[in-house]
């Protein structure tokens, strides 16, 4: 290609590959001339061309900019029932924004203390949190990670680290990020199937325990994803007893436990962990500081493996985001926040559960959750992957039970955000769904 | 333990233990007497041995705090040439902050956007900084990070992937975070050796490739870690060839680009990348906004891959931080600040070059640097990593050049932290190294 139709390229290739939006400024004729070694006349002529083929504009003497029509966004989907997160409208951020800027005025200082393992000022925060709501917890057992899923990641790959075939036990319905991170590291799952009452049927367990197979045991505990609701502690002790018996770990994914409908906080399983067996993996940001990606880690007895991990993949944790949160938390600013969202996640599900009572056959049961933001169908008549496929088609957006829940059970439930439920709006997506149920 | 043991235990590990600093308040009475399930005159008497102990004292009516002389913090090292980081106090963060807190006023709106693969403003401003430095790079073809060392940690997991005994060739010496994944996660190293002039002997390279043992090559090649010169164009040319006609990819670690002592900054090695085979590590954490762990990949063919484990791995990067750096970029305002950081970075190098070439035995090669803020010596007359251990007691941190290079080498080489240098207040410091090096 000619000097001249390499820069018309590289120009409709920036526009069209997302680098320049409409309006934004192109190099100068002076910078084109000094960057690709031609002539003042050839960058004219490019610059030509891509107006006469409607990409640029002239803006003044020598200014080029990016056309009004040359970029088309892509349309938005109407009714997101499948996102996984909060919608962002239910949070008020203005309080941590205004924290962050308090806190920024000490930035330098920050800077020149030494912070791998995270804040210190935030993780004793955070084991002030936790001496508030009644366990033990101390700063300098937290790593500060960037964002749960780091908390998540660096849990299980400590757990599993240099053994040969790792398999860890999973709690089934689960969070799609742990059940992807075992797919994508080629860890074996051991399901393990609770009852609509949260009652385990322990046998496959004991028996893969007991010939040394399984190396780690995970779970949520408190208004677990997808379905909202807490594990009985029944349940919970029985899953310790047995890591204890058989020396593997129990990693706790702690992100829902402040979501709950009750005012009440329910206390983590590592509230009783006495050997340092529990990994507790928790977020910030479905509570309070959604995009922030602040998370810690409770690693117990392998918080030597997991330091090490830390640095190798992400070195530390980001640190504007950890004195925003710091800050927030010293002032009990977050507590009013907390419960703004606690209120607004139970109408929402419950206005969410109650839409889906009036339409849906009656044989489909909705068991109402206690925490979280996400409605839970199970059993129903029609394969949900092709469900979610058919309802794309309509501008519906729906999450399949498979990403939560493998096999049969998982290709007939379906995960419902009931963050982004809006009655009024909604009704026609609904309906869509009633009928696709009937 | 009894109850009130066990209460003044716990209190007693939690400000030895770093939850609490002085003047921190503990629980209220009320508090213990809920959470502990034991009687007022329980937790009194809890309070009132505490005192007696000297770790606490009465605030108020029923308050208590953690007294003054309870928590006893490290000392600092003196002189630490041996830091990693930049010294913070040659960033001006002031102007990062102002545009954080611009970019903050527009984050209802930031969030409402999906940005798994980044924040789109930053992405363009990316691929708008490389278009003004002359090379050609997409919106669409960037990733951003947690960053610099999730860029690079992304990029081996994303080549070695799948790979049942993995090899990468580095170029030494090498930043230690290089190394130290490498060696945390069982992945061979192919050392590269280059001369003091950057000329590469390629025959064991050649070798390996021929064979089909090495699966990538991992590079810096500007202002390379630790020694501050940037690698001659033509061993960058050879390498990408090798890689090429054996179809391996090429890791380019580009941490130091921004921090050279001349006005131009050099292209990448990723602006002669024809096929997708190379991944171009970033990061802003070293010019720009330290703390921030905002960092970018560029992985090439590799990014389905890599887009799979970032999702794993940390799901997305932080917001507010990517909101700020694209805040400040747009303004161009980072350019006198890099502008600035680099002037510093020249000074202070130069500064530590002549205050060793003074002091040094005659025979100890000093080579200038290009950039970045190390000063690296090698062939040095003892063991470094001796010597370092002798330093600490002194109070002077040394990092020893086996960090950054494995064997006899590196165990005569020594990692020198320019931006920590002050010729005033370390004469005794570097006086009791040339004594040790002679």
């Amino acid at each position: 290609m000619s000097k001249y139709g390499t820069i018309v390229q590289h120009i409709i290739d920036s526009i069209e590959h997302g680098s320049y939006q409409a309006g934004d400024a192109l190099p100068s004729l002076r910078q084109l001339v000094q960057q690709q070694q031609v002539s003042l006349n050839t960058a004219r002529r490019a610059y030509y061309e891509l107006e006469r083929l409607g990409y640029v504009e002239a803006h003044d003497r020598s200014g080029y900019v990016v056309a009004a029509g040359a970029v088309h966004g892509a349309d938005r989907l109407a009714a997101p029932l499948g996102a996984p997160f909060i919608h962002p409208a239910l949070y008020d951020t203005r309080p941590l924004t205004h924290a962050f800027v308090a806190a920024m005025r000490r930035y330098d200082e920050a800077l020149a203390e030494p912070a791998l393992a995270g804040l210190p000022v935030l993780r004793r925060q955070i084991a002030q949190q936790a001496h508030a709501e009644g366990w033990r917890l101390q700063a300098d057992d937290v790593l500060v990670t960037c964002g749960g899923m780091e908390a998540l990641s660096l849990a299980i790959a400590a757990v599993t680290h240099g053994i040969a075939d790792p398999c860890v036990a999973v709690l089934l319905p689960a969070f799609p990020g742990l059940l992807g991170w075992l797919a994508e590291h080629g860890v074996r799952v051991l399901p393990l199937p609770v009852d609509g009452d949260g009652v385990l049927d322990s046998a496959a367990l004991q028996q893969a325990l007991a010939a040394g197979q399984v190396h780690a045991i995970a779970l949520m505990t408190a208004y677990c994803h997808p379905h909202g609701r807490s594990l009985p502690l029944a349940t919970q002790q029985q899953l310790l007893a047995l890591a204890q018996q058989h020396d593997v770990a129990l990693i706790e994914d702690d992100a829902y436990r402040h979501l709950g409908f009750a005012e009440q906080v329910p206390l983590p399983l590592k509230a009783q962990d006495t050997d340092g067996r529990v990994l507790l993996c928790a977020t910030f940001s479905k509570s309070l500081a959604p995009g922030y990606r602040v998370g810690w880690l409770a690693p117990g007895r392998y918080a030597e493996t997991v330091r090490r991990l830390k640095l190798a993949h992400t070195l530390a944790s980001p640190l504007p985001n950890q004195m925003a949160l710091a800050e927030l938390l010293a002032g009990g600013r977050h507590l009013p926040l907390l419960a703004r969202l606690r209120q607004q996640l139970a109408q929402k599900v419950a206005a969410l559960e109650q839409a889906l009572r009036q339409r849906l056959p009656a044989q489909i049961d909705i068991r109402p959750a206690e925490g979280g933001y996400f409605v839970w169908l199970e059993q129903l008549p029609c394969d949900t992957v092709q469900l979610a496929a058919q309802a794309e088609r309509e501008g519906i957006v729906l999450a399949p039970g498979s990403l939560c829940l493998p096999g049969d059970a998982g290709r007939r439930a379906l995960r419902l955000n009931a963050s982004y439920f809006d009655p009024l709006r909604q009704q026609a997506a609904l309906d869509w769904l009633a009928r696709a149920l009937r």
